[in-house]
């Protein structure tokens, strides 16, 4: 098989651990670091877009994850050395057990919806948890208009709105009010963030429909955050339209236990 | 075509709509009474179940429209008398200017998913909005299991949970934070009512999942509510399962207007 | 000193613990039992009203401590043999180190405001947590208008209202989305049970104000409950005035825990 | 009298409402301008800093209200041009009876409390409304600590921190989901903006506490904001502490009304 890895930080233990997935997976299989990483061992470096890999293994928090899937459509094998986790499938000592599982084939796949962006007609990278579109000016409050399939459904003065995927709804959307919706759900939630409208309420649409976000003020800008990895200005004079992607998120996972995690995360 | 008439109240205004009515359809077409009001104007009366009318026109409130829709499988076409209608399509004094349209064919079904209820395998009425499960000892909370298609995916100390459609999504279970579902998605919503643990957060489904509540402690009994209409005990040792209908809610529309609706009802 | 027992259950565990109390405190100290349980072990027994003891242990879980608040105004020592156990100090095996202490004078009295509830002229019993005021009938919402200081301050649709001192913030009032109120705070808050107004906030009041709930619509009947231990019956034509109490709770403590308290129940 | 006016904007409306305002007070009364909208009339102007003026009337929206309190000790008259204006007191069209009855010395001063705000050992300005201790790169969560009193009582990961006065609970509070604490309330509310943690929860504490907000994390930055209208930077490093000010907010008013706006505002 052939193997990219990619890990933001290149922290001792990330370096350690990356150092080991190498011994354990070459000569047998081929991997791929990214340049960050390889520079560290002397090696050369590829990045995640280049990899063409069939699995990309992420070490590091759930940020690594989101920003693998942002460049590759290959699975993502998650191991997690941050403290939150949600994405990440599993910890340092568990990682080659689960390697010796993916090499095994023993492993299913997860699949996703993402949220598709465009932007003046441009798309941007795809969204596995959630697109944030958020004031540029902390405590200053925009006025939002939000349309779903070309339908005015609310108007609201607010920090900023999220839109979210099954899988984004129990990470930041979650901190704003959302809903739970569970994976496999063909749905996306709004929620608006500090709604200055005490009837504001997260709002579940079918999957199918072109949500339009508009800034309805004269010179205030916006930030729109694709999945807290990457940041783009947004003015009155944008047009932003979100639908899903054509392409999905590719989990490696050794069962399903959404419930189970969401309990251990959450207490719920 | 075939009329039936529901109410539930025989106040003055209602008795005085269900005389236009009458006068209204008859006697190019059949117009049949529920026994209560048909007794007042000295009419034999049809209970809504024996109707097999081609529409139900429910005079009242949102009670009289779901108690219609418990008992017949036609479009019900809902006139508004009371305060707060959700479900309800038209104003007492747009009534004539709808029937019109009515008769002309002129109008739409909009159709709606409901909740099948089976308590131990006995199956009570459908739901149009929600089932409601509810300490039956006021202010004392219970212990709540929720499976979903068998996996145990909370425990909760609550007075009570709620289980409802999109329909109902903006009815009880909006007051106990439930997020809106639009009307056409395939998912259900699960909100506990006064939940004794901070994390709780309502659960969006999809609508082919198989739901099942378990009461935890012996001794400690239940009221189920099905639509506000239908009460039925039930006690720890009761198996109560929740799923999707074969049958369809349909109300008689004139134009799609989910989103002024509920701006008007809510502002939002 | 002279003590006095209070336990609702008479389960083998507490039992036993009364038991062990007795056999610790006698013949030093005089010891009084509440009726059910002085039966069980042969012993005369006396109410807690007559009790005049210097200080009541309670022996169960938070209802039984809020039961003797309601019937002494001595200080309760509260030994939690429940699951909850947000208002008791001490757990069984703390038990005799604790009274160990109290026989020593080694603690404090932890003193909390109460709320007295009139209904039509008549003084009700004091509430420790919560005055609740509920619906009669599970799923049918009431209309209440809430007056503070003779003003109406909000007109609200709801399965119930809340008024509840900063003791019982963290308890059912938390439950349907009250602040924590810190101890000591001259304060109550009042808090709707799903109201059908999404607008619908806690709101916090100074304790010098004094509330009257009133039941808006004719026919249609609330229960009132004081602390989850007294249950009476409301009416439209019932005049029902909440003000703070002139007598305190009052808690035997070993220190000043609260924040401790709160993160370890909630994990705050 | 001597009258300061402050306004913020120099539009068209506002200088025609400055242009009466000034005819309708001299000579009988001393006014003074703040230099931008001086200059546009060709006269001197002067900070709000240093008018010593009986009263200062404001003229905009609440953002001109909170600056011109920051400002000043005397009383503030404030007349709204915006759209949302919860601090302001009169509309355009009836600031010539207001004004009126002020020269008659008939009106009534409505005192709040602020929160003082101290950084580094620094005094910063004083906040009528609120202190937001905001992440500087947005939709990136900080990790907060919160001390009462020098006890840790939270620790939480957020966008944000917000403390609040009972006159701000109504406005950028209550859109993160503060309760409403009533003028006159003796209490400040700590809300987090958008928690990583289900269990966070508005916590309401006496005004006499002392609050010390520190950031966790090293090298990562937040932005203070008080009242809307300063903002400073914030490093893990920086020492923050708020408590309430020996300053009152004045605000000239006509009758004591919080309920009637507040329903006004936002349909409670």
């Amino acid at each position: 098989m052939k193997f990219g890895i990619s890990a933001r930080s290149s922290s001792k233990e990330v370096m350690e651990l990356v150092n080991q997935t190498v011994k354990f997976l070459e000569p047998e299989h081929e991997v791929l670091l990214e340049p960050e990483i390889a520079k560290k061992i002397g090696r050369k470096g590829t990045d995640v877009d280049n990899m063409r890999a069939d699995i990309i293994i992420a070490i590091g928090g759930d940020g690594t994850v989101l920003r693998a899937l942002q460049h590759t459509k290959a699975p993502v094998f998650a191991v997690n050395t941050g403290s939150l986790g949600f994405l990440t499938e599993v910890s340092p000592d568990e990682m080659f057990y689960a390697l010796e599982r993916i090499v095994q084939k023993d492993y299913i796949i997860d699949e996703r919806i993402k949220l598709k962006t465009v932007m003046n007609g441009e798309r941007l990278f795809d969204s596995t948890n959630e697109v944030v579109i958020h004031t540029s000016q902390i405590a200053k409050i925009r006025h939002f208009q939000i349309f779903i399939d070309d339908e005015l459904v609310d108007s609201v003065r607010a920090d900023g709105i999220i839109v979210a995927t099954p899988t984004g709804s129990t990470c930041y959307a979650m901190s704003v009010g959302s809903p739970i919706l569970v994976p496999g759900l063909s749905a996306f939630v709004i929620v608006p963030i500090a709604p200055f409208k005490l009837s504001a309420r997260p709002m579940v649409i079918s999957s199918e429909s072109r949500i339009e976000i508009k800034l309805y003020e004269p010179r205030k800008n916006c930030t729109v955050v694709l999945d807290g990895q990457y940041n783009v200005k947004m003015t009155p004079k944008d047009s932003l339209v979100i639908s899903i992607s054509e392409e999905k998120a590719k989990f490696v996972r050794f069962g399903q236990d959404f419930y189970r995690k969401i309990k251990e995360k959450f207490g719920i």
